[in-house]
């Protein structure tokens, strides 16, 4: 069985939500169904959970929320009437939205039940699509479906009770259309997933299923071997490890929420990549392993917003726990860095900057200042890291060179160079400026210099 | 004024000390004047200081020590002979090294005491043969002239009141003749510096009486790029940086003992390589700062002897305090550390072996195991470090390419890149089997490919 996901371009309106309904009476074997919020229909447009958000702002600000209201109804409104879906869904969403808002519940809580409407009223739809289109569909809500999460609202994590749960929903005949985004306590209460949630709810279900395959319909052909608005026409990439879009997206790819496939691959389903409006369009297979061949580089990132602090002591490396102590003050005062590069008399850490926000920076740097007594220290902020990916880089021979030509080329200094731990991916620290010419060098050198 | 040192092969013989007469006599600036155990006068021959510690070894073994005591008296005779230095120098050092042999001192001092026989006779036999020669020239004690270490036989490290003591060296009007290795405690009881402690004393007497150039009489005419041993006729360097020379050094140049210049270079001291066989030679000299040009790479290094802990756990970069923890346990078990490089599931420690022995292994990967839970713990021996040093190399586009470009054609895999701390070298980690060609090709690449 396959649990596939629609994300919140493939349920924007009617049209895109018959494409849906045509997906998944193509392939049987499509049994449960995880959707989003409806999103942007065109540029302009504001996803229905910010509209949500800003109802709940009013709400909780108590200001006159109607015309807040009005405008989230008409965005079902539209789906509804093109859908021809029964006409009390509308009146019941009006009042369980009603409900939410009048109830006595703290404002978080209340936060988190509005931002869930979208969600829970895209299933709702959709199921009742495809009811009409004669299959065997029912909504299920999170709760019922068994997606138990810990309490903590807007931030809720999966409980490793639910995956036992899930399972049982291998014996159901129906398909089984489940929002994403949100989940319950035991307690019963409502509790969203970080942003990016449907992502997660998806990948948990297909871990808990055991599903064959975890579908994550979305609104490109494949993931791109670069960032699509830098280089054109970018080569499409056919298979992927989950190592592999790991460090892809870490450093800038945004096809998914980072951490949002980590319940699938944890449990080692295989992740597929598709086109709503291109379904057969073959897309990109996420996989545990696959061979390494020569031509290991399948994609080029990057991103900014890093920053580094260089650190030099006159002796430092006959210093035992230098390194160790600066660590610690960056963990005392919960800074998580990147990488710590090393030269002899000197230690630069890598972190990225919403991670060392400028009121932090003081304090640390007079801490090191007065616990390590350094020669120098100094602060660089406006890094970006630009990274070649791909299993067995490191074990071929050529990589670097092929790199260094290529930042060369651009003229792109580069700042620092972190290879060494890693199989999959080589970093380049790079002023942010030189980004966008550093990517498209790369790639020009590693996809179309060498055919 | 200049202090000049001359080391073990200047010394080796009568033919040796008659071109360091030449020298002392040929600038009057080289006023004080640091002297080595006589060194071997040919490739199989053994240094004095090694003779000593046989004899030491003997003497605390209670052996029959008579033969090792007459090999050490031999090599001063056929000196003394040679240079007809009057005869009762021999009976006073025959008579010198029986009062140590039976005092009631400690091994460790009596190890001590022995070991110094070498400079101090060393510095008495020039002494004396400067003064026939007609100079105004004097041998003088460390305790006289002011070297004041810590009690640490073997390991002794100078106290900072030499220096002021040692200032007033300044004030005598004879050439000064100090033997190198060793210094006395504040209760007057004789130390030895760790091996290399000639260059020690040199470099500690240049700071103190703040010289105008300490000068370092050897057996080579400069310091070359790169290991003449590895590649034929290396490029001379005429200028080279402390930071340089420290980060040459640390991959393997073994011009100097690592740390023996440390003392001038903290008291900006500029430091002279010279040949004693070729005086006239330009040599190389090493000062605290110099213009940065173009072609910035100034010499290339390797060395073996690395080793490295790969340790991978997924979602490593979510875990704050991680690294720290890692690096953490080598500390308790007093393993200082090279590099820590790092992917984002994974961290990289560079060790090198002598601080990381085999028995240490076992109990630190178990504590890993235990207290961090990785995924992954893998040992990698046999790894040798190249370095590419030269100060502003790290803000010249282009070196990067060049040296991986080096490394490509050599066919030599690139396991480790560090660069992003130090603006003086770049390095690579590699199999050791690869360091000669890596090191062959680099030296291509950066001396002989772009003129």
């Amino acid at each position: 069985m396959k649990v596939t996901k629609f994300g919140g371009s493939s349920v924007a309106n009617s049209e895109q939500i018959r494409k849906v309904g045509d997906i998944i009476k193509d392939d049987p074997e499509r049994k449960i169904i995880v959707v989003s919020a409806p999103g942007k229909r065109n540029k302009e447009d504001v996803k229905v959970t910010d509209l949500l958000i800003q109802l709940a702002e009013s709400v909780l600000n108590k200001e006159d929320y109607a015309k807040r209201l009005q405008t989230v109804l008409n965005r079902f409104l539209e789906i509804a009437e093109e859908l021809e879906i029964e006409q009390h869904f509308l009146q019941d969403l009006e009042q369980s939205i009603l409900t939410i808002i009048s109830d006595d519940s703290s404002d978080r809580t209340k936060m988190d039940k509005l931002k869930s409407v979208g969600e829970d009223s895209s299933a709702k739809i959709i199921s009742m699509y495809l009811t009409k289109l004669g299959l065997n569909a029912t909504y299920l809500n999170p709760k019922d479906a068994g997606i138990i999460v810990s309490d903590d609202p807007g931030q809720a994590q999966i409980l490793d009770e639910s995956y036992e749960k899930l399972y049982k929903l291998r014996e159901n005949d129906e398909i089984m259309i489940i929002p994403g985004f949100f989940g319950y306590t035991n307690d019963g209460q409502l509790m969203t997933f970080p942003r990016g949630g449907s992502d997660i709810t998806g990948s948990i279900v297909a871990a808990g299923v055991k599903a064959d395959l975890y579908e994550n319909f979305t609104d490109v052909d494949s993931v791109y071997s670069v960032n699509p608005t830098i280089v054109n026409n970018p080569k499409e990439i056919t298979t992927l490890t989950y190592k592999e879009m790991r460090e892809l997206s870490y450093a800038g790819f945004s096809v998914f929420h980072d951490e949002a496939l980590i319940p699938a691959f944890q449990h080692q389903i295989p992740v597929s990549i598709k086109n709503t409006n291109n379904p057969y369009a073959p897309g990109t297979l996420i996989v545990a392993e696959k061979k390494h061949h020569e031509k290991c580089v399948i994609g080029i990132a990057g991103d900014t917003g890093f920053s580094s602090m260089f650190v030099s002591k006159y002796l430092m490396n006959r210093e035992i726990g230098f390194g160790r102590k600066l660590l610690q003050i960056l963990e005392d005062e919960s800074i998580s860095f990147e990488h710590a590069p090393s030269g002899i008399d000197d230690m630069s850490v890598i972190i990225r900057d919403f991670n060392f926000p400028y009121e932090k920076e003081k304090k640390v740097l007079r801490r090191v200042q007065d616990e390590l007594g350094p020669d120098n220290i100094k602060m660089h902020r406006n890094l970006a890291m630009v990274m070649i990916v791909g299993e067995g880089l490191m074990s071929t021979v050529g990589i670097a060179k092929k790199a260094a030509t290529a930042l060369t080329q651009a003229n792109v200094n580069i700042e620092m160079i972190n290879q060494g731990s890693s199989d999959v991916s080589m970093m380049f620290g790079i002023q942010s400026d030189d980004l966008e010419s550093a990517i498209k060098s790369l790639y020009e050198v590693f996809f179309n210099d060498d055919e």
